[in-house]
């Protein structure tokens, strides 16, 4: 939770940290501070204190809005460092990160960095910082960084923003069944009013506006048919219309508007009909699920949760990456993720990893599937759900689970 | 161009560039290899060789519609270094990054580090591989990287590809025209049907939705109203209602969906009438945007266009960045910016840097404005424009530059 960060900073022995702003959205810096929207500058904080804000001139308005303290720039003797580096804000950026950390009373230490950015220039630019200012250790850090152990409970606001998230997304799962159920069927194709088919690009189209109408976005939707859903990031061809009686995996993970937290939730529909050996191999798929969410329990590590969803594929005959390493047919994925302002984050549910345990506070994904794209069969079932205070795993993703998708049109 | 990427490496003394691949959208990523959709693993370019690509196996099947040569993580021993690292991809990148080089047959020299992705990782990574491999020499680059240079001049492909979105923008700019336009005012406040207020939130869903039926996406647009639209920045408060008599910057930069090319253009309107010492300045600012067009040439300095428009603001009676160093009055920022993947790329069109020259094939925009926050005034006029092969300035926006947007409602 946000109100570990300074545990978690003396952990590390972090003096300060420094996340830099640009264009990209970034999970740590609207965690940090807010998503206020400035697109250049950083946030610093100190060990013990609260986060303040170092913003262009045109961008200290925004930057405001958080309620945090804000010097602008030119504040901090940006422009002089700009005119040294003959307007190169890259190269200022030296001299600049080294004068703001004095400015506000960090001489020496551990500096963290980190926010998403440019990488290039992030490398040659701590490359020079440590040259310049040796009475620094500036550095990153891999595995569970100070964002990520954070990020590992929410707390009750963040809670209550992904709940409506989800409540959202809810009427959007809805509002799409109904739009794909309103067509009609003409030889094995979905049509429309006017004879012509109804694609996949279609139906994102008319999710993304279902979404937006409600605060939210998802551009890497994955509406995959067939042997593309045997693939499970493959996000589907905009142009190919939508058949009956073949597998669509709907993977639905919207983001609030311009970066923020996310609901993540899957489906796989058959239109019309579903072949026998689809439906069993969906029944297995959610028999599965449940398994899983029989297994949770708080203060259990997550791994068993996925040990037994292996198990349960593998007494049903289905490879996993378990029985065979690096499969590509079968179960060939991990069972879930925490979700946040990342859409993974930890826990992490795989029997790869062994050292995240279920925590309440956690936002996590449930989500097996089965894959066999050369018989075009492709399909997954996932929910969000939370760890209730008292412990109990809530579903944040009431939307039914049927297989069969009927056309009324 | 991109064709200019292997004389640019050269320069560089690099032997191959890495991109890392992750949930971010990474311009370097896309220009490279274009936006196929992977979250992980990586490209690498060797030079005087096209990318190759190294895909987790459920995105190789996408990564396979660049026509590049795909390589899947699985292919190149992932599995075996994720799980020495008990499951810690980020721990796993250390030896597999190495081990990718060695197979691709890069056995030593300067590996140059681009893209978009988390800061923290890279910069632990970096200092970990220099330790690990000390055969290569991992850097980053500050100033006019590869990739930025390259991006200066766009080649065919990436013209047609902006005039495309400009032309669906165009349209974008004439429906919120006319969507404002169909309202009413009542006692100075812009009102619909039903008599309640219109607010900046509507008009931003309506461009949203507009965009969306486009394929195009902005979801930081600009649409600042009376002070806020004194803060360049400013993106203007959802639910402030439109008035009619004060200045709104309108401020659009729709991108492709997913991530792409953008196009960027700026108006600013007065609902029903303009006071006139809005006016007044109004006509100072297109002024300004006359005379730097009227400046251009290929192969000039692009510096001497912001300096005309100094010298007419400064003549005018206006305080600049350059006659009031760090005012926030007046006109505060530079003239223009390229236009590309990133929304701000080189020529930059700055007194303050003086390195970039007018070629054929840049693509930038043109955007003075001035600002009086404390007067309830901001303006900014702004079209993007293309340099054609025989050195002509071409507008990409077409909209126009009315001051006085008239209800007919």
């Amino acid at each position: 939770m946000k109100s570990d960060l300074d545990r978690l900073m003396q952990e590390r022995n972090l003096a300060a940290i420094i996340i830099p702003a640009g264009y990209q959205y970034s999970s740590a810096l609207d965690y940090l501070i807010g998503n206020v929207g400035i697109s250049s500058g950083m946030a610093i904080k100190k060990i013990g204190e609260a986060p303040v804000i170092i913003a262009n001139p045109m961008e200290t308005e925004e930057a405001a809005a958080s309620g945090l303290k804000v010097y602008s720039t030119t504040d901090m003797g940006y422009v002089n460092f700009l005119k040294a580096a003959e307007g190169d804000g890259t190269k200022a950026a030296i001299p600049f990160w080294g004068h703001c950390l004095k400015q506000l009373g960090v001489t020496q230490g551990k500096i963290g960095i980190y926010g998403v950015g440019e990488l290039n220039f992030i490398v040659e630019l701590v490359t020079l910082l440590r040259v310049a200012f040796p009475e620094y250790e500036f550095a990153g850090e891999l595995g569970g960084t100070l964002f990520d152990i954070a990020g590992i409970t929410k707390d009750a606001d963040e809670i209550a923003r992904i709940q409506s998230i989800a409540e959202r997304t809810d009427q959007v799962w809805q509002a799409t069944w109904d739009y794909i159920a309103g067509h009609s069927e003409q030889n094995g194709t979905v049509v429309k009013n006017d004879g012509s088919a109804l694609t996949i690009g279609d139906v994102k189209r008319f999710v993304r506006r279902e979404l937006l109408d409600r605060g939210l976005e998802c551009n890497s939707m994955i509406f995959a048919q067939g042997r593309d859903g045997g693939f499970p990031h493959s996000r589907g061809q905009e142009d190919m219309a939508l058949q009956t009686g073949q597998p669509i995996v709907f993977d639905l993970f919207p983001q609030e508007i311009g970066g923020g937290y996310h609901h993540d939730s899957t489906r796989t529909w058959c239109i019309n009909e579903a072949p026998a050996e689809v439906q069993r191999i969906y029944d297995t798929v959610v028999e599965a699920f449940d398994i899983a969410v029989e297994t949770f329990a708080v203060n259990k590590p997550a791994y068993l949760m996925q040990e037994a969803v292996l198990d349960h594929f593998e007494r049903s005959g289905h490879p996993t990456g378990r029985s065979h390493e690096g499969t590509t047919e079968g179960y060939v994925h991990s069972l879930g993720h925490g979700v946040g302002l990342k859409i993974h984050e930890r826990p992490s549910i795989t029997h790869l990893r062994k050292d995240d345990i279920f925590q309440k506070g956690n936002v996590v994904t449930i989500e097996p599937g089965l894959y066999y794209p050369n018989q075009g069969i492709g399909m997954r079932v996932e929910d969000t759900f939370y760890v209730t205070d008292d412990g109990q795993l809530i579903s944040l993703t009431p939307f039914r689970k049927d297989l069969v998708l009927p056309l009324k049109g």
